[in-house]
């Protein structure tokens, strides 16, 4: 089954091709790498239902890809999960081989009751096509009740974090985390070493409908970036959304600036720059604005790290514990 | 400064060539898959203190290894530890690139204090060579004071996930959380997916001094190899070393088993082949055999593998800290 016939969750428009985050057209104006990591599949699912007793993916990808910090799965596999019992379940991955061409078997001897299922694409490339295999005299279709529930949405605009580096595979990003415990719809807008702020995403990011913003994007710039650019970021998405919950994120906080110096200062200005228009907006009467502080995010062992900065598995769920309530909070408390 | 001339940890006994795990002659009657597994270098780690503002790594790996479900800095990479406040603290890592030289900065900028750090080796290679470099004019030696206490040895016998599959990076293996916990020598003994109990790795294991065994060897036998030798290779270990606390550990749950019928029950009869091994050991009357079921290893979320078995570092921390206090009641209880 082609997956393009079926449901697609985690995409914030259509897009003229499939599988990618943002059509060709409004990643026009972004910065040449936003523009090259908009066509990457991170965040986006595919949901389906089936009574096979079997599950493959034949999927090509766009490029060979190599990351001295990402699995082949995480940045080029799928990852299966199944509703269960009011829960999204883990159940298996679909496991990349070397080159581009893939067909991997990802579950079988299953019951053949009818199940949802829900793949999630690679973190750190892109899909070219896609089919779901199963058996032969077995349905599968879009789900007549999808457990993503598509009349609420959080769009989440960051940095690598934010994209899924380094998660162990795709489904542990945690925006994706984010999505399976609310049920809600989550649109992942990270943009590896590229979330900036420039005005161009701002224009993007605020015609994209949400019940949440949530802006992770202190990690990559620089600290005058910062100053000089997140007042009118943040303003200018209010100024289309006046009443949508922002939740600002600060820096986690690199570990490897605990004993490098000079990368340790810099942490501690972006996320000073980023409390002062916080501050400055709150002055201003801005409403609805949410702030999570860098040393609440991924406990203080200093273990959630794959290479100091990039999250595992371990940091993702960290995270992810430390958001969600201030998500809840801000979409509660709405003024 | 050639890292062979500093401190090394994690290793069974001295070997033919310093970076693998066992040696050679006492690998010889191995099977050919442990023969192999035992080249590698997990679990090993260099310790030595500096007052170098900056440290690097020149290492030379014998292969290119790809892995869809480990990170080039896990399977190939180093991973750096630092001794503070009585505590081992992750510093940062050594990223490999492509191929097998590699040559790369992994901290700088460095206040200039003598501090004691702890290198971890790659989990799923090997390593020809290692350099550790320093500025010109500082000091790099053995530490006079080592924070690895050399007088109690834990040994680890197991699986993949003994010998690191899937952690983010060397450091996050679980017999590397349990060493920086305890402070104790940790032997890494993990040989993915081949540790099958054979007579000749009894006969090894015997071999090597230790104050408790940890024997987390379930995933790969079938039952009927659990059946028809693992009461042998407790027994044969016991006789040469009658007073060592031994933990048992089931294998941890396949994920995947919960949607796969026939992975399930194989998982269920495996443990259910050690029960009754160790119930055997109890009647008779075999002293200090611990037994840690597969319920209490990784929560129940079905969240903490890669692929359904390997662990993340969320598994790994889960992991170590249902080990470790068994581990530790069985040093301290030991009849």
């Amino acid at each position: 089954m082609d997956a393009a016939t079926l449901l697609l969750t985690g995409k914030a428009k259509t897009t003229d091709s499939i599988y990618r985050r943002v059509d060709s057209v409004d990643a026009k104006g972004f910065p040449p790498a936003v523009k090259n990591l908009a066509k990457q599949s991170a965040g986006i699912a595919v949901l389906f239902e089936t009574n096979s007793n079997i599950i493959r993916a034949k999927w090509t990808l766009p490029a060979e890809v190599y990351m001295h910090n990402m699995t082949p799965i995480a940045h080029s596999g799928l990852d299966l999960y199944c509703f269960q019992n009011g829960k999204w379940q883990f159940v298996s991955v679909a496991k990349p081989a070397k080159g581009t061409s893939q067909n991997q078997l990802i579950v079988q001897h299953m019951d053949g009751s009818m199940k949802q299922f829900m793949l999630y694409l690679p973190l750190y490339n892109g899909i070219s096509q896609l089919q779901i295999g199963v058996q032969k005299d077995a349905v599968i279709n879009k789900p007549a009740q999808p457990a993503i529930n598509k009349t609420k949405r959080i769009v989440v605009y960051g940095s690598s974090v934010v994209q899924g580096a380094s998660a162990g595979r795709p489904g542990m990003a945690y925006p994706a985390i984010l999505q399976r415990r609310t049920g809600y719809d989550v649109i992942n807008l990270g943009f590896s070493g590229s979330a900036k702020m420039e005005p161009e995403l701002a224009a993007y990011i605020a015609t994209v409908q949400a019940d949440c913003y949530v802006l992770d994007c202190i990690p990559n710039p620089s600290p005058e970036q910062i100053r000089d650019r997140s007042h009118y970021f943040i303003k200018y998405i209010r100024g289309l959304r006046p009443n949508t919950p922002i939740v600002l994120v600060e820096t986690v906080f690199r570990q490897n600036g605990l004993f490098d110096q000079q990368v340790g200062t810099t942490v501690r200005r972006q996320n000073e720059e980023i409390k002062k228009t916080y501050e400055r907006l709150k002055q201003e009467g801005v409403k609805n604005i949410f702030y999570i502080e860098s040393d609440k995010l991924i406990g203080n062992d200093h273990e959630a790290t794959i290479d100091g900065i990039h999250l595992t598995d371990l940091g993702f769920m960290r995270i992810a514990d430390a958001i969600l309530p201030v998500i809840k909070k801000a979409m509660n408390e709405k003024k």
